[in-house]
């Protein structure tokens, strides 16, 4: 069994099923009824007017939302592990023209205000040094950690005193918002965040993530830039049937309830292993080589994370059923 | 019946099984077994050696050949009516880092080595100007014409004597190998061509173009340019797929002369209102605003070209049977 | 003599006194109080609050000029002929990051709103294609013209109607408004111009050229960006002592008028021979090659200008009785 | 007396001189004597052979030099402190169309080969990270500290090995010479630099630095570079008699040598107080923000560097005799 990422799980059925049903003749780009009504969508989805543009990767939209809130001579505080600073081979710098991450650092990936301030307050005003523009934040974050309204709406609350604008990097937000227990709307607009890359492709989608502008004045521009940079699919209802689909009845909230499940049932069995709480489907375990050679014995594949650690990543279609050898393995080490 | 493009048109059967057949967890982005594939099932294809990458679009493919082929400072010919000049918002510039595409004239959209030079020779060697570096070419044209192996390869040979890079945009290179008659090699390696964007989508995939180096040096830097662009999928599997079912048995040729003959049957139809000669599968008529409205009243749908003409584009699914009833009405306006 | 270009003109000696006078130590890059000053000597220039930053050529004027009135996904109309289009080496597509230039045509390198509309308006409003976002027009033109007050106006409301920035390039502004004889204001803000490229180097400078904000909330992003382009010179005084130089008394105006003259010495005597007409300081012949060959065996030099053309440019300080042994020679052909 | 920085120092007296001897109409750009004989020039100076190409500012030097070492999607390692990271407004971001900048960490903003493999060796080889391309370092740092022949020679043989190219920023490279007593070639082509920034506006210039390539091929790509970015002057033969002024009988390196001798003069003075070993023109002092001001209010000027620090920079023509004063106020403190 595989737990390197839930990027290379299965699409789900429903997502599958989508797709044959928009197979046939339509109009082309994003003019067909399906990627019309996602602007509708998820304004419900999130009880507010917002504009939702399919994109087909995490790196795009996170890139994209970073191009509509930094120029490109200014700067977007991240963490020192966010994906968009060691996993996108330079798409923001791309995509910006070459704005500069500003590294913070703080426990699990996260990003507090003060933390923050570390960052931004030694920075002078002046026209040597890059300002601050924006601040990008992961939730659930690349060690699997949740941030709560309330921590997401204290950075919203500085972001708004300095004029930033707010990014959320969402490739795990559903697990996110199942771990919270809240509704989307809480940790994102709420909360001040401006921008959202809302995965889907994590989460039994194919190949479509939404990119979704809580300030819709910014999606005009996207727009043209998403199309200059190739993004513009002329059959963009394959994209949108598949977020549709997740949409329905709240599957994209039960699949990251599913994976977020397998990893707490792997939590449990990990114990003091554990590097980071477990909050979504991610589990860090602290493991010897020799352990992780064990582990690796019985049929469990997964990726090293350092010296001494191991990232496991729960997909949303391993059922507990399907992890309880592995947890009993972890419990037996 | 929908005329517009075939860019809209649904995707083919045996795509959509092949979609069904990577549908389990894999490795991601391209190191599952049927993206490692491609190289070698293009190599087959083409008779040489090539390095063969899946993106999501024409425009991605295009945009990376020229980046892979043109430094930000250089310019890359082309014709005024090309694809990559008038329909990528700018895709190039943004690839290219602000290459200039330097615009050339010829009928049907189609570049001859004369028309070229009368772009390039008043260029002064100096570092005022923007220095050619590369060619880029549309096989079938945006016009619907065929390049011959013999006229690219008159242009590879100028190429080369100015030490000028080629790409040829092949976003209808099936519709053009099947009017051809030729090998694909003949059109593109044998006669110069270093890149080649080869198009999918329009000729019955879903989201999968492929883009091809000849000169397969040109490869690496474009794989860190793609994943850079965020067109590195993390479930690159079902692109792959997509390509390999189009290329098992020749469907990528077979879907190209079914368009043809659809084109071809328009073509007889039509006689003098014939703009270009059809050699693809796109049609460009004479017709007044009273026999559009015609043409549509009895329920087909196309696009106007300028002012007295029409553009219809046959799809790889629109049997001869079924276009008959457009030729007839064309025939009787 | 050379006729080459005024820019390469000696530097007049009002500016090479004023470098003396600030040849102590002083605040770094335009901290100075000279450097300062500028704001407030155009202000008083133009008879409007302006924002004045300096710049040491009129590329990188211009290329900042652009990249304020137009995003990276957006497009330029300027002549086919400009500057910024044939001789900038593509500066103005790396400062905008890929900005497309949308060449019109019209006699003597002038746009006309006409020749704006014939470019703008088949430009579909979509994401497809480049939407324009400025025009450039350049004054005294390519080929020696000048913009009236009423022509730049008729423009300036083009441009208003349709949302387009406007920005002149004056690398001969004075040239220009020595011809004109109108205010400086009359051709630039008072006609809708948001940026102007206020040319010195030509006109007796060194190494100084203004950028001009109309709209002076274009400016503060423009600090950035001059610094970031490498444009911020740590002595900047040394650019504004030339300025200031040329502001007082009128040089820069006594200069414009003194390289017309000349220039209008020549067109007297040239006669038939014009093939514009001569309203700045340049001055564009038909001979052929015998008689061009002949003026270079009496000393003048000058460049060959396409076939049996030759251009001759006045600079600031060429006298009139330098001049007239050319004017005779002329006369004499 | 002004401590704060030598770039805001006057023009010494001979390159105000060779000004005026180049007062004269010539030949345009770099088309003059004096800008064709820099090439030679400075390989006399470096004792091989050398491109070198004047440029305004020592960011556009380092900017051009990084965009010919780097591709970009690549990444430069530079100290935390680097100027090109901290003072540049993300200007080698900008040229380099948005490489990464790989921060390393080192006492006196000094790299070394362990600094640069703690960054470098993390990266994962894969097109998800931005691999590294080249290797910039500063001599004299931004702390006033030199780095010694074999020093670089380190650094220069472990670029090799990772075939990453080597950057010096010499915006003080006078003041590291001076220190060092060596050959101006042991310290950067002997060593494995591939380029050099050559520092002349702190050390006595006006508005010239040189950009100097022992990788001479790296050059011609650069010349469009620079003209592209509005760098190239018209009258460039101003920029070319500063430099040349200032070779002349190693003024560049008396001056040099006469900056770091008050440095010393205030080095002896403040004993325990130096932050920093004092190498070349820089002196860090530890002072509470009481004695700053006792300081200030003796007429001395400087900037406060953090908390409890204070930065003295002495420019070429700051006298062992005018800095007597500061150098007795700071032993008195």
């Amino acid at each position: 069994m595989r737990f390197f990422s839930d990027n290379a799980a299965a699409v789900c059925p429903e997502v599958f099923a989508a797709l044959g049903k928009v197979n046939q003749l339509d109009t082309a780009y994003d003019g067909d009824k399906w990627s019309k009504s996602l602007d509708g969508a998820f304004s419900d989805l999130f009880g507010t007017e917002v504009r939702a543009l399919w994109v087909p990767t995490g790196t795009a939209a996170n890139s994209l939302a970073l191009a509509a809130l930094c120029p490109p001579y200014g700067g977007v505080v991240c963490h020192r592990d966010a994906h968009i600073n060691v996993d996108e081979c330079g798409a923001p710098e791309f995509y910006t023209h070459g704005a500069k991450l500003l590294v913070g650092d703080g426990e699990g990936s996260k990003l507090t205000p003060d933390a923050i301030r570390a960052v931004i307050d030694p920075i002078r005003p002046d026209v040597h040094q890059v300002q601050p523009h924006a601040i990008s934040i992961t939730n659930a974050t690349e060690y699997g950690l949740a941030y709560t309204p309330d921590e997401v709406a204290a950075i919203g609350a500085l972001a708004k005193e300095r004029k930033l604008g707010l990014h959320m990097d969402g490739a795990r937000f559903a697990n996110a918002v199942a771990h919270l227990g809240c509704h989307p709307g809480d940790v994102t607009w709420r909360a001040g965040v401006d921008a959202l890359s809302f995965g889907f492709v994590k989460n039994g989608g194919m190949s479509a993530e939404m990119l979704v502008f809580f300030r819709t004045e910014l999606a005009d521009a996207t727009l043209y830039r998403r199309k200059r940079a190739g993004l513009l699919f002329s059959k963009g209802r394959y994209l949108a049937a598949q977020v549709l689909a997740l949409l329905e009845d709240d599957l994209w909230l039960r699949n990251g309830r599913a994976a977020n499940a397998g990893a707490a049932l792997l939590a449990r069995a990990a114990g003091d292993r554990l590097v980071h709480p477990v909050q979504a489907n991610e589990v860090f375990l602290k493991v010897s080589a020799a352990e992780a050679a064990s582990l690796r014995a019985l049929g469990f594949d997964f990726y090293d994370w350092g010296v001494g650690e191991a990232r496991l990543v729960i997909s949303w279609d391993q059922s507990e059923d399907a992890i309880r050898p592995l947890a009993d393995a972890i419990a037996a080490l």
